[in-house]
């Protein structure tokens, strides 16, 4: 991050008529904006939702309330504008860009963006999800479409994902990587009772057991016991860190894209803007790894990006107090 | 509230193309405004943020960081748009209804809404802030105002304040009406240091001792303790809930009106809709004795309405969700 900008937004947010800070993280968002343009952030940006769908062959393991399929029915439901993230981008004014990253169907669509790696993981309850080679495949595909949609003019980006049976794999990578047990890292998903909770427990241990993932090592604990959809999104991240654009951090899911790319390039870290925590038990564990704080708490536990979409709305406003606030010079208010 | 509308809309939102109840506040949300509006929520609402101005006598035991003239100042300042009101307006299509309750000084502009009991309280540390009857002057021009602005076609208020101040009456109510003692109750307001949060606490103690308010009795905690602006609101939220409309509570001076209006109308409090946590430390107790949950912790510190303001966004999200999105039928999604 650009340390002057930052300071010279701290500064400027200083003459506005309120007193110093008290806009709290509109403020910090403001000068986080800065340092990561280089520039005083002026300009609403342009707004980019990357929503990556895949499958997951843990499904077989019963972890999910709904049946796999819905991952394919709920990215055509994204690509004709019916599903909440397409009512929430619409109101935040950003594009939904739906890229099925191995999707286990042949899904055709104008607006699809086909990047599948493959027809969906392994199940990592008997083996890998993927093999290393594959990991940084789709990690690729994911640096290439922020590059290519930052070209495009996005200046914004955030993260959405769509995969049956995913938070089986988040929390199995999330017990790995933090280091704490499977019962602390799991939660209901989509809405499940005890029973499947307990296979998505045995599930995870018998992952771990299997794969014996190594911590060290981040895209071990991804090709081991990720999904596709989260491989691609850690290279949204790297991508949109890489391009000097700021990235919007969803829920568990995206959280763990998240911490991967943290893992991986720490200064990724820096372009990341927490929006909410959400109802999957596992996020704030998630969010505290990542060092940091949400600032909606919605009870949700969509994904999709809608959490993130939401806050476009507290960034668009950081940006708006930057720009249309009177100084107290300016509007002849005492200071003190 | 009407609960059969409620039901109606808690059964349609349970059709829509995602996991029941997985949009967690803004299904809330929806719920509530079916039950505050009797029909369900298809259509976004108009809204108005009333603003409500007063200085406050206390000011003269040097409780603020800011000079009394900066309530006046700021009211034209909000008449001009340039305060982070006038932005967060702008931002989510909301008019700024700016009102002078008792501001000290002779305030004219074709925008303001001149409703001045008298100019500024008395100070509460050697006697009452006003009369009984002046409270309940200053409540009935809110319910007006509020009936003047539903006729106008605002279906949506939220509450904001200016008052050089008024953190220090708001604290001395709270520690009456919630029975706590008032070290817990006071904070920092603008920004006060150690030597004067010793004067605000200094300050509030005197008040309770010389006038005796009855903890049980809203008006008498009001007009002995509190403010015009404050007494502005109170009237506000009971105009809006008498009329059918909702309103957004915003930070802690807020939330003391809203808590008076909860306490002289228990109905009031199923038309309130929380906002935000303010920095402010009273705020999370009073935001409890409501038992409302903020929705976003945004470690602000600024009144105005600004917290409100932002929260229009998760209002409008919650319309549009129940307008907009596609049901699992509608779509071809499986339900399980």
């Amino acid at each position: 991050p650009n340390e002057s900008a930052r300071q010279e937004a701290s500064r400027y947010l200083d003459t506005l008529t309120k007193p110093m800070r008290s806009l709290g993280r509109l403020e910090e968002l403001a000068v986080q904006l800065a340092g990561i343009t280089g520039t005083l952030p002026l300009d609403v940006m342009r707004k980019a939702i990357v929503v990556m769908a895949a499958d997951h062959g843990v499904c077989k393991e019963g972890v999910s309330a709904y049946p796999s399929e819905v991952t394919s029915q709920m990215v055509m439901n994204f690509l004709n504008g019916g599903a909440a993230i397409n009512v929430l981008a619409r109101q935040a004014g950003a594009d939904v860009v739906c890229v099925d990253m191995g999707v286990n169907a042949d899904l055709q669509h104008e607006s699809l963006y086909v990047r599948k790696v493959k027809r969906g993981t392994g199940n990592i309850a008997i083996g890998e999800a993927m093999s290393r080679d594959e990991a940084i495949a789709a990690i690729g595909h994911g640096i290439e479409l922020a590059e290519e949609l930052a070209e495009k003019g996005y200046r914004l980006f955030a993260t959405g994902e769509m995969g049956i049976g995913n938070t089986t794999p988040s929390a199995a990578m999330l017990a790995v990587l933090a280091g704490i047990e499977v019962e602390q890292a799991i939660g209901r998903g989509t809405g499940i009772d005890d029973i499947a909770m307990k296979r998505k427990r045995d599930a995870i241990e018998r992952a771990i057991a299997v794969n014996r993932p190594d911590a060290e090592d981040p895209l071990d604990v991804l090709s081991k016991l990720g999904g596709l959809e989260i491989a691609g999104l850690v290279g949204v991240i790297l991508g949109a860190a890489a391009r000097g654009c700021p990235i919007v951090i969803d829920g568990f899911i995206a959280s763990i894209a998240a911490l991967t790319a943290a893992r991986l390039a720490p200064q990724s870290l820096s372009y990341m803007i927490p929006s909410h925590v959400s109802q999957e038990r596992g996020h704030r564990l998630v969010l505290e790894q990542l060092g940091l704080e949400p600032m909606m708490d919605l009870k949700m536990r969509l994904g999709e990006g809608t959490g993130a979409a939401l806050c476009f709305n507290l960034v668009d406003a950081a940006v708006l107090i930057m720009k249309e606030m009177a100084t107290f010079e300016g509007a002849g208010v005492s200071r003190e």
